[in-house]
């Protein structure tokens, strides 16, 4: 199929942030867009050929927005699979697939498909009601503390909850969800895999997410990750074999923990652009947007090496401030070399509302870590009439 | 002024391609945006919060349009500049300012204004008509061959023409134009200087454009230039003496000449992203087009070095090729390291159109320069149906 022609249309189910930088990628090769998203604000609206406004959970709405489009994708887990299913049938390429979203949608399906290929995870028992979960304890091989997930998707930790005595379970909502294993861990790591629909894969380096000593928040993704070449290769070699497994098309942003003996196991995954990966936009020789569409186009896959080190740090409302978003000393840190703020354009801010992140990049990473924390010291997210 | 509130708009005169790649970068800051082009298919169309269909040319229209704006900037040279000059009588701020425009819009007041100021450039004669110019020769400093130039802007060396002998000078149209001497040169520099409203001051490195042997088009823009250091020194210093003769806000492409004994002479400038900059996409720190919106939005300048070698090859429309446009092999180009398309989005094909570009980087310029030419030889913009 000729891409680069006005009879394509590309559709993508999702008008948020990922959706637009995505966009920013179809006009490179001048692609003509569809977006739906059930907000007339979404970020997207002024970046593609047509917006529709409408529910992605819908059959209907996505049914018949998916019939326009030719090949059809998304930038969030949470749309209605029915229609993907439907839409497959009637011959428009859904990239990821249904299938794909089957698997990881539910996160005890994705468990078990892990355990089904051997693919390392912490041990779990998953449980139909959170309320199976005391009773069951006397039987099951599950001690305090473990990590309660509802099995229904969440973003940015929500619906995960560490679970130290019974009354923590108290504040839960009543859904299915798993019980997992707590297992210490020195570091958080995750490798994006992409795969086009011929099945070439290229996998971009290791990053790691360094938390936030007391807050349990993600501070900067670092790439490439401060870590032993032979453990980079070990988490490599496992994001390959999920990769392999799911058989996705597109993205797969996979996170990993590597363990105090250095065992690495897979948290969970995402077939998308992922937070993980937006320091390639300034440090890759191929960012993760371009490297989806060429995937789920079929286009030959870019090359994944970094041109330098890149450092992300999530630009997220200050506490103690709601209201019309201010970037206080957003001029100081553009002053630095090498950082680049994208501002996500939310007009209000919340504690801990995510609206924007900042790319450092620099040729050695140590230094990279250091300027990410003077820009992290440096910018404020308040609100005007705090 | 907070430009990162919905309060401010940045207007933008003309909707082609270089405005298309300008808002990418608003896009990144969440700056609102307004568009004028008289043409109802401009790239912009789709890339901007609004979009105003009309002439860049008719005062009122312009005026008009410029009201709604706090900060106006364009990425033509062909705009009414008596409209400028009311909009910033009346508080818009305009940047490039009417003032520099009036500089460069006239190539013979450009020309006048670099003797003026001592800046080394080509010796010419002006002449109210072409007419003028075989009855002068006789008194005047000129022979054949000279450069014949339209002192009123063209793009793309139209209104540009070696004259050889007194019959080339039938071809032409009777017009305002200069005479200017031919000096043998080795190569075609440029340097882009990027200045912000507070006064600092950045220049990009040297590029080198290199021409097709035969085609006198040219073929290669290599950053770094392949040229002596001191050269590249003395190149830099005169782009700077230009800049700071001209005191525009934003970016200044200077295009120059290395002569065969190693003097510098400027040719001619364009006060905005250019051609000669696209390699910044890839290669730069700071792209070309982050960089300007930077400049006339007086945040500090971004840092200029190159990460990686970087090269662009235009795309340009097939001889004997009209109509609906195919980018033959283009799959091929992107299997290569490094190398990204960039389609403009022009649905009809013509020879010598310019179609899009494509970058090429490396570590190395040299590679880059093999792998450059591979992009060229196997890529072909052709029609649909020749």
């Amino acid at each position: 199929m000729n891409y680069f022609s006005s009879d394509f249309t590309l559709g993508i189910l999702g008008g948020g942030q990922l959706g637009k930088m995505l966009l920013y990628e179809t006009r490179k090769y001048d692609i003509r867009t569809i977006v739906l998203d059930p907000s007339a604000d979404a970020p997207c609206r002024i970046a593609c050929n047509n917006f529709e406004q409408g529910s992605l959970m819908d059959f209907d709405t996505v049914y018949n927005f998916g019939k326009k489009a030719d090949v059809l994708t998304y930038e969030i887990e949470l749309v209605n699979v029915k229609a993907l299913e439907q839409l497959e049938k009637e011959g428009v390429k859904v990239f990821p697939s249904s299938k794909t979203l089957r698997t990881i949608q539910n996160k005890a399906t994705q468990k078990l498909f892990y355990v089904d290929h051997e693919i390392p995870t912490a041990p779990f028992t998953r449980f139909a009601y959170t309320s199976e979960i005391l009773p069951a304890m006397e039987h099951e091989a599950l001690s305090f503390p473990f990590v309660w997930k509802s099995t229904q998707f969440g973003y940015d930790g929500m619906g995960v909850k560490v679970i130290r005595k019974a009354e923590d379970l108290n504040e839960l909502p009543n859904v299915e969800c798993i019980a997992e294993h707590m297992i210490p861990f020195k570091n958080e790591l995750a490798v994006i895999v992409s795969r086009n629909v011929s099945g070439e894969v290229k996998t971009y380096p290791v990053v790691e997410m360094e938390f936030h000593p007391e807050a349990n928040q993600v501070e900067y993704v670092i790439c490439p990750a401060r870590i032993d070449e032979s453990v980079a290769q070990k988490a490599q070699e496992i994001a390959l074999k999920v990769s392999n497994a799911i058989e996705h098309v597109g993205l797969l942003a996979v996170e990993m923990f590597q363990t105090e003996d250095d065992h690495i196991l897979v948290n969970e995954v995402a077939p998308r652009p992922h937070n993980s990966g937006h320091y390639s936009i300034e440090a890759s020789y191929t960012n993760q947007f371009e490297q989806h569409l060429r995937a789920i186009l079929d286009l030959p896959l870019g090359k994944t090496n970094s041109k330098l080190a890149g450092i992300m740090v999530n630009l997220v409302g200050a506490e103690g401030h709601f209201g019309d978003v201010v970037y206080e000393n957003i001029e100081d840190i553009m002053k630095m070399d090498g950082v680049t703020p994208h501002i996500y354009g939310k007009r209000e801010t919340r504690p801990f509302r995510k609206m924007g992140h900042v790319t450092i990049i620099h040729e050695e990473v140590a230094e990279a870590r250091k300027i990410a924390q003077k820009v992290k010291e440096t910018i404020n997210v308040i609100s005007k009439n705090n």
